[in-house]
């Protein structure tokens, strides 16, 4: 029989949101009258932008004429993109980014998830505990962890304890790793990075020869002038990062599918003959061999959202979150909860009342005010005894959420 | 330094198209009158259907309202298209095939190109050649074979013949392996299997556990009643075969990038410690962590290729290209060029004249006649002397092309 990858049964049981589905779906079939409301998952409800949906409609007509109709798209991604991206996130933060840096893609979750194939199969990780179970479960795929402990804990990972004594900003690891998964503002914990902050992880990983591997997918929610929106605002950050964009949270493309990967000329790793290699051919390589390119209408799209149109009607979504935020932050502070985040980011990280573990938390919560959130212990073993909630769902779900937890704790 | 993945070291300088690419360019700034018709890439040209374009813009416009707006989209793809590609690929065909064993995917490069990852790094190959590059190079990548010798052949690596002398049809290997990739109709070589010779793979797959990566991008080009479209049309196909599909080459989608992957429950493989896995829960997993799902407005226009009107475009458009594989066969036989398939496919694929090289027959067939096709050498050292030129043009191009080809050679 065909031998297969034994690495995928070190997975443990379930990734995280299938097993939020599961309990889901068995609640509601048992009450099925109970109205849910869903502040788990972390995806948008607001409508797409007028601006991007028209800009995607136009191209496909342009896609339904001779003249206008395109085939496969370029490996890296359209230039009208690219060179937006650079105008936008870039050089108006007064970074130096080119446009061959820029690898467009159908979002941060593919990105994050595949850049561990350009590494070496013993590449050493650090991962932040909690976290995006994509970091880790990718590199379990690929074989750089033992197994699992009781607590989740692969063998072999160097874990970054994110928690409230270090507010969920994990120390430099004490010893040299190759890898390192950084994302801010935080998912699940809604902490962000100041200037100093990155800073030190620059100067740290040029030192220990490391590359930090930095998920910016929120940036949108920085609401703080003073907090960068990329790593690359960092000096000496082109030497030692690697950045992932979504346009998921912002433009509300989780149903669309489009981010990028930035990637410097600078960066280098070492081979097994010892030569020095750029790294950004190797993802350029990764790239397009494969993957082959975004849907052109996706593209037209996203582009829409850089118009001076496109960004009123994404700042104006965004804000929208980030009130619910407010609305979830107070009002259950109010009700006693020891809460965290909500502010430069879409999320509400709070410590579980009542001595409850995450998941008993998660049950009481859909039990008594039907609602549903992400039990913290699924983003890791720093996460048992907290718990996420999402700013992700419409004003009048969010209020009522909050009256019903109320009424029930 | 972080340590890289050493075997992308390993890969052959370029992938095929960029190198056709980059002497396409430095011929065209030499001689910038010269107005080249390009019939190298497989890139279709025709606009996309109306009915498909039409079912694009209304999900957009869905997607712009409170109600109708769709976030992740669910990682095996929405149920409508699933359940459309059951009743008119499978069902249609008489063959056993469940929604759950479809999943629906951003193009067949990226399935066929990530479908080794769930298989042991020790793996061994069946690889025809000559081959779509993608089979062979995402396992040089994941470390499946040594290094190059100077045909371009990887160490480690069963290759399967392909020549005239068998009909481009490989024979049946003389060694277990673990993994055969198989495409038909072919690219590059326009071949077709018949029920016989795909009994034979099949019952040989079976008898060696081994497993059929099967590769039908090009199966609506089928004119011959009686080849199959499908390897599930083989009785035992379901027990040792993957299928890849891919809506490129039919419904135009090679810059809006929709495709699926069909894996039968019943595959299984062996894990290290010899328990006995289901290949489909693998898949799955993989699907569900490095992936996220396929645009909602890209799979509303999958499915409206479905539809009476939608599946009569698609239909109109293969017989167009069709017939452009017969103005070119035809034109080169006149010619006296010795020419294979472009009957059940949109490739011919013919043997260079004058004795030339296949890369020497591509500079001399762009400097006398202005025309780009594909060297056969660059799918693989047995496509040395042969070509492909493709199809996929617009009439009035592909007729320019004959005339100029009749007056160079």
């Amino acid at each position: 029989m065909a031998r297969i990858n034994s690495h995928y049964l070190k997975l443990a049981a379930g990734y995280l949101f299938p097993e939020i589905g599961r309990r889901t779906r068995a609640f509601q079939e048992a009450n099925t009258s109970a109205e849910l409301i869903r502040l788990g998952i972390g995806d948008v409800v607001l409508p797409l932008p007028d601006s991007v949906r028209e800009a995607m409609k136009r191209a496909v007509d342009e896609m339904g004429t001779r003249k206008g109709f395109r085939g496969y798209p370029p490996d890296q991604g359209y230039d009208f993109l690219r060179d937006a991206i650079i105008e936008h996130d870039y050089k108006a933060r007064g970074i130096q980014m080119a446009p061959d840096e820029i690898f467009v893609s159908d979002g941060s979750k593919c990105d994050s998830g595949a850049i561990q194939e350009i590494f070496d199969a013993s590449a050493s990780l650090g991962i932040p505990d909690p976290v995006y179970p994509v970091y880790i479960d990718t590199n379990v795929m690929a074989g750089r962890t033992g197994r699992p402990d009781d607590s989740g804990r692969y063998a072999g990972v160097h874990y970054l304890d994110s928690v409230e004594a270090n507010g969920f900003l994990p120390k430099l690891p004490d010893e040299s790793v190759d890898l390192v998964y950084l994302c801010f503002p935080n998912n699940p914990t809604g902490s962000v990075a100041t200037t100093s902050d990155l800073q030190r992880w620059v100067d740290w990983a040029r030192s220990n020869d490391s590359i930090l591997l930095f998920d910016a997918a929120y940036e949108a929610y920085i609401t703080d002038d003073s907090i960068p929106h990329s790593i690359f605002e960092i000096p000496g950050a082109r030497e030692c990062s690697i950045e992932f964009r979504s346009y998921s949270k912002n433009v509300g493309f989780t149903g669309v599918r489009c981010g990028y990967v930035a990637l410097p000329r600078e960066l280098r790793g070492r081979a097994d003959d010892s030569s020095d290699v750029e790294i950004h051919s190797l993802w350029a390589r990764r790239h397009a061999t494969k993957f082959n390119g975004v849907s052109y209408p996706v593209q037209a799209g996203a582009v829409a959202a850089y118009t001076g149109e496109g960004q009123n009607e994404v700042r104006g979504n965004v804000r929208y979150y980030l009130e619910n935020a407010r609305v979830i932050r107070e009002g259950l502070t109010k009700l006693g909860f020891t809460t965290f985040a909500g502010v430069n980011a879409p999320y509400i990280w709070l410590k579980t009342p009542e001595g409850l573990g995450s998941w008993e938390f998660f049950d009481a919560l859909l039990e008594r005010a039907h609602v549903v959130g992400t039990p913290g212990a699924g983003f890791g073993a720093c996460g048992e005894g907290y718990f996420r909630l999402s700013a992700f769902g419409f004003r009048e779900q969010i209020e009522a959420a909050i009256d019903r937890i109320q009424k029930s704790f």
